[in-house]
């Protein structure tokens, strides 16, 4: 057996540099270097949970343009164990992936199990969701996890609050939140991997400046915006980066968490969040959704059944070049693999398009006005 | 709306060249010139029954070497429907795969429907398995509705006899049979796609010969063995072919349909038939199956968890170039569409890279060494 190899990269420090700023917004664009490679910024992140992008090969992936994909801490250690993958040379080979990866830390899946989880001081009890078999995670042993996943970046343990919640329980979890990220900083052994903090706060404005204050006074290699997109809608949450990310430091990239449709991608970029990572483009293709520049289209209606037509009439990608909304339809009804497939694969086209869009435009400095664009388009439309 | 193009190729027949004979067995090297290509036989059609090969694109499936597929009338005349599918241009354009197609009838798929059909003389009358609506499929609208889909080759409706059926039952129901392939025969009004009569009579020597006697004496382009691999055991159908292939036309394909195991197909080459389909490679992928080298293997085995092999350690394929066994197990364990996508892909290469060798053998005149080398290699063998 290889084991994770760690090589010849322990000089190798991950580091973010500032290309750009737009004139008119706080966009801004980036490149973030990673071990296995350079990030373009503003990025989106396909989600690849359990070592794999749904329905996706790691070559489709590339080809769309993903210069980096999400793994899922909770996950993976639950199965097949981290343990496992380390032994098999860690996550990258394991799932034939040479590209950076970011493993979500797992809090917001612990969070997700609410009476089946105990948090407390040292850490989190949860049963696990497969076998109900009890577990604890701390801080230390999710960097552990990371270290042996061999995660470009990893992310600290944190308690993600529901909304809405308490200013008393905010305020104890937020405590409880940046001990944990100091701990985690602590303990991790390989400086060759990122290591994310994450602001919590809830809608809670002062909170998430203290979280920043605390947070950035440490050498983390950049910082989440957690505890968003849980069900607060778009205009709490902007209203949140608004007054967040003025006061996060300029040189240290911005990622905000299961974020989100592609309006809230480009109204979050505007306000100087770098990276992104969401499953609407990979989750609501195998249920049928399609988002296309004329908005989100539900492939099972009737009125598509005789439909000659690509999904996206303005989309290049292998599916709408191929393929017609009739076809799809009909692979969708009779539920075959080749529709998540094709949908899956036109969406997270889409995403990178409109992330590659949404770069030229703060590099030429009219971010402003691509906003403004978008905001009268009907790709923020309704589903059809 | 685009119609099916019957263009310019009103004037193409389709035509089957033998191309040599082996020395020591009754294996034969052909080609079938088809309208949308040449096939060289013997060849393996992979499974399309609802125009897709699940799992796959049509590049997938050229890239593996398939020069034909199979789709299935009875399923796609319920869904989506031949004369959607006719509006949108035909199969081919409909499911974007430009090399041949052969659609089987749906006389085995109404047989297995049991006792939701009624079989009379004008034809067969029976329920949906979809949504209990009432069909009559009869051997003329069998034929137009494969003529609106555009197949490259028809195959006429059969009755397919259960097995065991008393001698009374399978005589009586060859008679119907070859009645309905004569019908089918006058129905067709496009010679330029290829109609397989289809040769029934069970276990039965004599009644299997009469049905050769009886369409063989008419200008079908292809005769298929139906009835075969329906629970009688290898033995029995190998020793039914040995009664039947030698009576038949030499000029003509033989067609083996829904046969078989890698071992059936080397067994029924050597009897000399030409073509094959199988859903094993592909809906046994599905459930974990690999066809290799060194024998089946059931990927979700414990044995299997921390093993860095290649499902196959002498296949060259994508998935065995670039996975390991434990990963495609997690994937499979796990329910991922990348696990049915690898599996799929594999074992389509498998049975493509069989037939390639079986036709190089027969070409070099030494298939009955390929046949004993065969039967003693693990390749034959039980599913670890």
């Amino acid at each position: 057996m290889t084991d994770t190899d760690f090589g010849d990269n322990t000089e190798f420090r991950p580091s973010f540099e500032l290309l750009g700023k737009d004139r008119g917004t706080a966009a801004r664009r980036g490149v973030l270097t990673l071990l296995h490679g350079d990030v373009q910024t503003p990025a989106f992140m396909p989600v690849g949970t359990l070592a794999t992008v749904k329905a996706m090969t790691p070559e489709e992936v590339k080809e769309l343009g993903a210069e980096i994909i999400l793994g899922n801490t909770y996950h993976l250690y639950l199965r097949p164990g981290h343990e496992l993958i380390g032994e098999l040379g860690g996550l990258h080979k394991f799932m034939n992936w040479d590209r950076p990866i970011l493993t979500d830390s797992g809090g917001y899946q612990v969070y997700s199990l609410a009476d089946r989880r105990k948090i407390e001081e040292e850490g989190v009890t949860f049963q696990s969701h497969l076998d109900g078999s009890r577990h604890k995670l701390t801080p230390e042993l999710v960097v552990e996890i990371q270290e042996r996943l061999g995660s470009d970046v990893m992310m600290v343990l944190d308690e993600c609050p529901p909304h809405p919640s308490t200013r008393e329980y905010l305020e104890k979890s937020l405590a409880l939140t940046n001990r944990w990220a100091l701990r985690s900083l602590r303990a991790r052994t390989r400086p060759e991997l990122a290591l994310f903090a994450i602001i919590q706060g809830g809608m809670d404005t002062e909170l998430r400046l203290r979280a920043v204050r605390e947070l950035t006074a440490h050498p983390f290699d950049g910082f989440a915006l957690g505890g968003l997109s849980v069900g607060e809608g778009q205009k709490a949450m902007l209203e949140t980066l608004d007054a967040t990310t003025p006061h996060m430091p300029e040189l240290k990239p911005r990622y905000l968490m299961g974020v989100g449709t592609p309006s809230d991608i480009v109204e979050a970029v505007a306000r100087g969040v770098d990276m992104f990572d969401c499953v609407l483009p990979t989750r609501n293709a195998r249920n049928g959704m399609f988002f296309t520049s004329q908005g989100n289209i539900a492939i099972k209606h009737a009125s598509f059944t005789r439909d000659e037509d690509p999904p996206d009439r303005q989309c290049s990608c292998y599916t709408c070049s191929n393929y017609s909304r009739a076809y799809i339809r009909h692979l969708y009804k009779a539920g075959e693999i080749l529709a998540s497939r094709l949908i899956t694969l036109h969406n997270l086209h889409h995403y990178q398009r409109l992330l590659s869009r949404i770069r030229e435009a703060v590099e030429a400095g009219e971010y402003s006005r691509f906003v403004e664009e978008f905001r009268k388009s009907p790709e923020t439309g309704k589903t059809t």
